[in-house]
């Protein structure tokens, strides 16, 4: 890994990386806050939304006041591979703001012409951990978070790695990709017409079926919490927590939803709560 | 004045709002932060540095969780006029990005092609003032602050105008722009050749001589609170703080210089330290 930049901020310090990956074939960008001292830290892993790059969480979330207190390392990678590819050849992209680069929706793409370079699923599960535990001071253990399309990676993520995360959470995630344009047409292109193929990458759906829950009926994550805006435009849409919050129920599964009065789907309202997700992450990483 | 995007963020409102300025001949564009609750609140002007537009500071500087702590409302202005102007004539500009557009310095400039809407001084310390009093629940008391070009505005039109501020401090100022690069470029442009009236505009020129001190010796201010990076690459050729401690030493104003080990001259390092700004400002508006 390459630092293109490096800042001090909030005693710690937050640098740019890229690294040529070999899950997407192309170079990878993100960046990586570790807190003052020594550590050994545990790692949170934040996932961005449509549109986003690593930059947008790390400019304006405002999370390393929080992380730099708690103490934890925090871990934002792009949203998808960018082109070109490592041999130099055009990685596939859409016009649209809701598919290809900056859209890679934390899957890994089956479908032409995705599936060559999109494989976010296998990259942050796999060559992202694999990367942050080698390249600095973590404790081998982590949770995640993320935005919009980001709270759909954290959540889908956990529940189908469960093992791999002490807890998981979410600001306005897309909770049931099935069931909302962006979604469906992510999940077309990247996985194809089989909707039965969907399923196991949509949170809802799999919180009702289950997944992350530990084979003695206990859930592997004892609570899971989610701010979501009640003046954010694609709430009813697109977002619907409410058929996370049914399937949860039906599930046995514990889920805080807080709606939070007047907040939007911008940053400013990622920034209002982070502290809060940061804090929850850090009780639960803190006494693994 | 018109709300061209209203955020709610740590529970208060945020209003970015723009409004045609008598001042600039222009429309002017701004940011504007009100706590929850009634009111009235002190207030907290910011000026930005060089190439920012009211944004940066709105999107990465993460004021506002302190700001709503201390119940403080934060203005932040463009740092220019732009184009074109109210009667659709164009607005001077430079291709540098240290003059111009994005680069308004403070002052009123006297020069061409500068003179007819570069009014920033007057903007900021009148029609602003004024705005915001009329349009907000204020206390009609309020301090200002302000990160490198803005550092120097803060510090002179605070030293300039000391009635209307009760306190001021600064991120990386611009101490005594009449050596500097920057400052002499900008000087020369919008006030002209002669160099005896850059003084009036040079923070370390202002405190050596005696600007914003009371008659009777006490200085109207009773500390002015400045951070710098000692990793920030403009520290040496642009910002000199030195100066101003020299200055400030001879004159007998107490001046607190923080040297932030490691810090560099980005929003990483203002965000890191803006909750004590908040807190070195609340303090004086609310004993005020």
């Amino acid at each position: 890994m390459e630092a293109t930049k490096t800042h001090i901020v909030h005693g710690g310090t937050l640098r740019y990386l890229k690294h040529d990956s070999v899950t997407t074939g192309t170079s990878m960008t993100l960046s990586v806050f570790v807190p003052a001292g020594e550590g050994p830290f545990p790692v949170l892993i934040w996932l961005s939304g449509l549109t986003c790059s690593e930059d947008n969480f790390t400019t304006k979330a405002g999370a390393y006041r929080a992380a730099a207190e708690q103490g934890l390392i925090i871990v934002a990678p792009d949203t998808s591979p960018r082109g070109p590819d490592l041999k130099g050849r055009a990685v596939a992209d859409d016009a649209a703001y809701d598919l290809g680069q900056g859209a890679g929706f934390y899957v890994d793409a089956t479908e032409t012409p995705w599936a060559p370079h999109f494989r976010m699923e296998t990259y942050v599960v796999e060559e992202l951990i694999a990367l942050i535990d080698a390249g600095f001071p973590t404790t081998k253990t982590r949770s995640i978070s993320g935005h919009s399309m980001g709270g759909h990676g954290a959540l889908t993520l956990a529940l189908r790695h469960p093992e791999l995360f002490k807890s998981v959470s979410a600001f306005a995630p897309i909770a049931s990709p099935t069931r909302c344009a962006w979604g469906e047409k992510a999940f077309t292109a990247y996985l194809g017409e089989d909707r039965s193929l969907w399923d196991a990458h949509d949170a809802a759906k799999l919180v009702e079926a289950g997944a992350g829950q530990n084979p003695g009926g206990a859930g592997a994550f004892d609570d899971i919490l989610i701010d979501q805006g009640d003046a954010d435009g694609f709430l009813v849409d697109q977002l619907k927590p409410e058929l996370l919050v049914a399937a949860a129920k039906a599930a046995g599964q514990t889920l805080t939803l807080r709606m939070q009065p007047g907040y939007d789907h911008s940053y400013f309202f990622m920034a209002s709560f982070i502290a809060d997700h940061i804090g929850f992450h850090a009780k639960r990483l803190k006494t693994s």
